[in-house]
């Protein structure tokens, strides 16, 4: 527990209505998007200005006490969850497009800034920011960087540490950094940039993002096609990038999801299909003309049962619908949905879903599996009770034999969420020991008294 | 000195001929590609494996000696200049593609493949790497991945960054880890694999690296556009990309360039210029035809007198030779060539322009501009001879107010060529103190001994 001493410092640090220490307000901080995770704050404190940051990062080196940088909080990994003897900073006020400079093709922002309206405010001027993750309408920009996030226009775009050109940093010694700027090129000293994005606010609090932006697509074509099994939808990805065509969006269904999504979004899918994929590309309209129907021929070489093409704007956001709904789709049946995150490289995505399904099987407990087929990207999302200690113990196993499946073909335990709380004790598989302790090693001596977001991503 | 009992323990650790300690061997070995700077090495080891290298780096903690790494030794910032008590680590040797990943689109290579060799490989399959230094024929990619290298067609595809997936280094302490692999998306834990890359061989030693490939544009448009002013040639690279067209390639050369290129090369170019700019368009050959039209159009509308367009590769080739051969015509012209690399946001490069113009007559150097103006990356190149002191000491002076000025821009003072020994006195006027005492916190502690190509980048 923070001392009352230094809480009364803390609040006197900013304006009265910018300090929280009801009850109420701790358990609305207590969680964010993770399942089975939760801890109360101390307290809840939402600066105004950097110089105010600087001051509570100050005073927490002084007084030893934690601090939790927050956006939205719709983190899958414990990023934003309170830790002991900790204050959550809530940075979602921080919420102004500050600048779009259309010559350099950039935009500083906020780090509250919520994506979609980033998305909408670029797109009115014909530019682009491609990182669309999939809580795109709720989330920040800000934590969208700490977790370096990815999205569904991930494989021929990128994640957001493609789009990120500086930050304003916040240092664990209260110190503020600018690094990077609106430079396409920059190798000016090490790139501190670049390792405070996805640092799960363990290194820095962001205060100001330069971001790059992009012409936008000027057209694209939206298709859903159809299979009777996993692998056939497996087979068409491979089949679609060997005739060297990057699409904007290969997603992927299964059974489960598609039966959990018809039943939640009406769209009219066939619910007796094994799988389907999500598949847009975008470009110059006679390009995309083209790779479309290379895709559909892909998808029919490849027993597609049925392919839906997008006519219209409309239809195109009907089709996306099923992709973009399959995790609140899923979430409704059950109490407890616990999604993971899975990375492999793409050739091996027919073969970890098979995986999936016999672990599946072999823990009995009940997954659907979608994601973003096209970068290797998988959600395997168990549908459980967290009441239910014994089928929790049995997806936690189930889980463990995923990540080391996965690990096995060259993949990771996370493409897009981060490891935050969730994943930390898998780190060691994918990285190593030496690495972590490489880590380690790097946080220590820029947070010695590990006041910025302690415990996650690795304990120290 | 190191003393020679430690040579002597270097020496067993690989065979005869790959340790050196002769006068002729340290001085080969005693320069880069960097003008004014050299030094002797106190000897040349040449690893042959990872093992040795970690026995290498383990001794030179134990002993206190300096590990210079060093590739083809192009490096245009000091990079691999050797210090006090050092070896130079010579990785010249590690010269194979060991996988190229047709369905990851992917391939594992030594730090010392000639980073021209891999381009002919790939592009033999239909793939592409895109990073093209200038010194591409000779330079390895170790030394691109150390130095973050750039090149002509970094405007639409990014520099080596962009297509590093993994590296195995060697860390100071002489363990071994592997960052990154071939999974398109991947937050577990820290990106140390970015950090690593640019850090100009002061963090770690890469043994292989993973690199991202991508399919080979289907077709290209070279052209040539010449102008009577710098400031046309500068509206002209805001003008196509104000029409949202990304060219793989804009290039610039000023007067001074073009004149010691035809002089050189004997290419046809008219020497009564002042400008001119090598544009390069590529991808679908709709696209190409229709951005190549909307290139000349905007040339057009901005004065050039006369646009070249390439109707065969071999033209294409030739047109592009005005631009490759720029350093090297240059370079004969005079016994000292000091090539400066600031980088300005787009917008300002043509205010830069006129800026070096200004600032080579108020200290009466000779100052021949080229560059990569679509990345607002310039080369202004002093033509000078460094036993004329008077003279080098205008040059520097120049130099000084050269950075300065890009950096009232937004600019930075190095785009692609590193700070190593030539730059890091100018670092903090664009980092600031506080970010390079980061980056010194990070490299006191993962290299506590300070043995891996000590005061690079900045002093301890």
């Amino acid at each position: 527990m923070i001392k009352s001493s230094v809480l009364k410092q803390l609040s006197s640090i900013v304006e009265n209505k910018n300090f929280y220490t009801s009850q109420e307000d701790k358990i609305t901080y207590s969680y964010d998007g993770t399942p089975l995770l939760e801890h109360l704050p101390d307290a809840i404190i939402r600066p105004t200005n950097k110089e105010q940051i600087s001051h509570i990062v100050k005073l927490a080196n002084k007084e030893h006490f934690s601090i939790v940088p927050r956006g939205a909080g719709t983190g899958l990994s414990g990023g934003s969850i309170p830790v002991e003897n900790c204050i959550v900073l809530d940075m979602s006020q921080w919420n102004k497009i500050l600048e779009i400079d259309t010559e350099n093709l950039t935009a500083w922002v906020e780090p509250g800034v919520i994506t979609s309206q980033l998305h909408q405010e670029v797109e009115k001027i014909g530019l682009f920011y491609p990182p669309d993750p999939g809580s795109m309408n709720i989330c920040t920009i800000g934590g969208n960087v700490a977790e370096n996030s990815g999205g569904l226009r991930g494989l021929k775009y990128g994640v957001t540490k493609n789009y990120v050109m500086g930050l304003e940093v916040v240092l664990p010694n209260g110190e503020i950094i600018i690094c990077g700027g609106k430079n396409v090129k920059d190798v000016a000293g090490y790139n501190l940039k670049d390792f405070f994005i996805g640092s799960e606010g363990t290194l820095g609090i962001f205060t100001r993002i330069l971001l790059k932006l992009i012409p936008k697509p000027q057209t694209s074509k939206t298709m859903l096609a159809y299979f009777n099994t996993q692998s056939d939808a497996g087979k068409t990805v491979s089949a679609i990038i060997a005739q060297k065509i990057i699409p904007a969006t290969v997603e992927f269904l299964d059974k489960t999801t598609i039966r959990c999504v018809e039943d939640f979004a009406k769209l009219g899918l066939p619910t007796d299909i094994e799988s389907l994929l999500l598949l847009e590309v975008d470009g110059h309209p006679v390009v995309v003309e083209e790779e479309a129907a290379k895709v559909v021929e892909c998808c029919k070489r490849n027993n597609a049962i049925e392919i839906k093409i997008a006519g219209t704007e409309e239809e195109a956001m009907r089709l996306k619908t099923a992709r973009r709904s399959a995790f609140s789709a899923l979430a409704r049946t059950k109490p407890t949905t616990i999604l993971e995150d899975i990375t492999v490289p793409r050739s091996s995505v027919a073969v970890m879903l098979e995986k999936i399904q016999v672990i599946s099987k072999k823990y009995d407990i009940q997954i659907g599996t979608f994601g973003h087929a096209g970068d290797g990207n998988l959600h395997p999302t168990c549908l459980t009770d967290e009441r239910n200690y014994e089928e929790i113990g049995r997806a936690e196993k189930a889980y463990e034999e995923i990540f080391v499946e996965a690990i096995k073909l060259g993949g990771t335990i996370t493409g897009e969420h981060g490891t935050g709380l969730a994943k930390k004790k898998f780190l060691h598989l994918v990285s190593g020991y030496t690495a972590i302790e490489t880590m380690r090693t790097i946080k220590r001596a820029l947070d010695p008294n590990n006041i910025l977001n302690p415990g996650k991503v690795f304990d120290l």
